[in-house]
């Protein structure tokens, strides 16, 4: 069940982009499996990529037509990751381009294949090509949410996030999409997530947009420290809107998109983790005072991916103990652990070297109780902060990934 | 259930070891929990201690203790870890150093604590000094099996191993026991073992030799990748037997020891994780042909510690995707993944990029169901080659660690 996530409503089209979806028949149940996205041309497109090393075949692909030409089309499937499929998963998703390029009479170059699901297992394209022109046929602005539906794997919520804002008199809308729910520690890049805007906006801009976006949110989510073969975020602009394109990085309206975009990939990032896999408990984890954000970032991943603080919390048990096993694993160069306070909401636990003068078990249990709960360590020894976002770890993770994959 | 382990049965004595157990009510259950080992004026001892920042009271004391002067005694209570409580911490733990020093005669710094179980609670030192004079009184060179479990936690089994060997015309006894058997990625260190013989060596041979033994044992297994704050592995060698007192490196009596002591420490190792949290199978995991030892062991350990991996392996689900994903996160620069041959004991799953011509799924199966495993990876880019041991993740270890500590 995910925690504090609701069904999202009130989706806005954007000016410029088109969706459909269908079932290709990628799983053994009827599901919406396969999802295209239109692009009008001139849209500017930046994207990050996983940096697994044995990134997927349609990774490879996509960063490949991205480095050549504008986009047109994305085309996703879920079911199947294409990893691990070695040239024959090259050709495979190349076929898929080749087919959508030819029905819809652009270049191969201009489309983006992406792939979610098992790895390993060969691409059924054939059943993803036969699919092509009925999702050609119906491509519509309005199709958002089937869209956020059809990139599902083992989500049990679709995530979209929308937001209509104004830059001077022009109003522009920004939508994203994105899944998770597992092998989730995006690194330098993200789950699947597509975020389109209308915004009149140059390509330069909205790369440094998104990388600083994607650092801020997807890049500070783990479920369980496993770092896709498949991630990848793209942010569209298809310059629709009527405002003067934003050029110029000190610009007013660059600030205002900019706040927008964080603000978007932070709610959907979070999102993932509010359904993340057998989630009960959406954990913020704050680490401040350190030297560098390498070393909060160190002692929160420590924190958040230690199955005995995951697991402490699903008990509801305030086992303060596991939290401090695991900073002092974090290899902090000269950190003086007496200096160290923990707090769980606004309560300290920990202060001094030993358990804090009037913490009491009973205030611990009450904050473990609730469903969202924030986690602070204060290093005392530097003005750096990060936070990052995670979940428990209860049977129903294990329920899931042990069972087998058919 | 633990995976291939026995119960130890004919633990051999050491001469100038005694020992004995009793129970100081640490637990809510009673059971024995206190630890008394007696160590014959003259013993050298070699000890390696946990690198946790936060790391326990009795590792404190313990170390500054070894560095004043040779050791008699070794106390060891389980039940509470007796770490994160800070100056408290320390005075209670000396404290019992104290009280037995006054009953025995000896200075309190030939005394060494030792303490695990639950992080941040108030050591019960009261309960621990009342039960010290019948421990001085039971002592015994007969009592390795007592001891074996009376340091055990979550263990469902004693750890001990024992060997009679020849040097020359002596014969020299070693014997080891060890426990577990969660929060369990032994840095630099071990978890709490005690290894003696009677073997007359140098205490700088010793210290070699202790270190290069848990460098290939307990330095070589993870079960959740959690390193303990109170790890610790004393090598003592009481000088009994009758021996020339080894001294040469390149003697043939060192080369002799050194052997076995090595040996003794795997075998010890591999018990814990045999009976790890929750296992159902136990893991090998190679990693060979690297350039080095340091990129091995990364590939090896983002294997052994991929929560995906662990719950396939729970599931006898050949799901290898999960392992190269793992892989691809391990950092190693330059890697060609082409190159890269993966084996399920002798069968070979994946190579050449993509999963290997005549693998079958059937294949894969029938060695996954079985509870001893050896998951090999050849990075074809160099000679190195490590080895680590590791668990599966089953229900039961969310169970045991998400069960309320009381």
């Amino acid at each position: 069940m995910p925690v504090g996530l609701k069904f999202p409503t009130s989706i806005l089209p954007i000016n410029g982009i088109r969706l459909s979806t269908g079932c290709a028949g990628l799983y053994a149940e009827k599901r919406r499996d396969l999802t295209l996205i239109e692009l009008a041309e001139g849209s500017n497109v930046a994207a990050v990529f996983t940096r697994n090393l044995f990134c997927a075949a349609p990774v490879h692909i996509a960063k490949q037509h991205l480095a050549s030409c504008k986009p047109r089309y994305c085309l996703i499937n879920a079911g199947n990751a294409n990893a691990g499929t070695g040239d024959q998963g090259l050709r495979h998703s190349i076929n898929t381009c080749d087919a959508l390029a030819h029905m819809t009479k652009c270049n191969k170059a201009e489309v983006l294949p992406f792939s979610t699901g098992v790895i390993g297992e060969k691409l059924p394209f054939e059943k993803i090509n036969s699919l092509l022109p009925s999702l050609v046929d119906n491509l519509a602005a309005e199709n958002w949410l089937d869209a956020a539906k059809s990139i599902m794997t083992t989500d049990t919520i679709p995530k979209a996030v929308s937001k209509k804002i104004s830059l001077g008199d022009t109003a522009v809308n920004i939508t994203g999409i994105a899944k998770g729910a597992g092998m989730i520690r995006p690194n330098m890049a993200t789950m699947l997530a597509f975020i389109a805007t209308d915004t009149k906006i140059s390509k330069t801009l909205l790369d440094k947009i998104l990388a600083n976006a994607v650092n801020k949110s997807f890049n500070r989510i783990t479920v369980d420290g496993d770092t896709s073969t498949n991630d990848a975020c793209l942010l569209i602009a298809t310059g629709k809107a009527d405002n003067n394109c934003i050029e110029k990085e000190d610009s007013e309206q660059y600030l205002i998109i900019e706040k927008v975009l964080v603000q978007i990939c932070c709610e959907l990032a979070q999102a993932i983790i509010r359904d993340g896999e057998g989630v009960t408990k959406f954990l913020t984890i704050k680490v401040n005072s350190g030297r560098n954000s390498a070393e909060c970032l160190a002692v929160a991943y420590k924190i958040a991916e230690s199955l005995l603080v995951k697991t402490a919390f699903t008990a509801s048990d305030p086992n303060w103990g596991r939290i401090l096993a695991a900073i002092g694993n974090a290899d902090i160069d000269d950190l003086n652990v007496d200096k160290v306070n923990v707090f769980l909401d606004n309560v300290c636990i920990f202060e001094s070297g030993q358990r804090a003068v009037g913490y009491t078990e009973d205030a611990g249990k009450k904050i473990m109780q609730k469903d969202e709960i924030t986690l602070t360590v204060m290093l005392a020894r530097g003005k750096c902060k990060e936070a990052i976002w995670t979940t428990d770890l209860s049977h129903e993770y294990i329920t899931i990934n042990a069972e087998y994959r058919t």
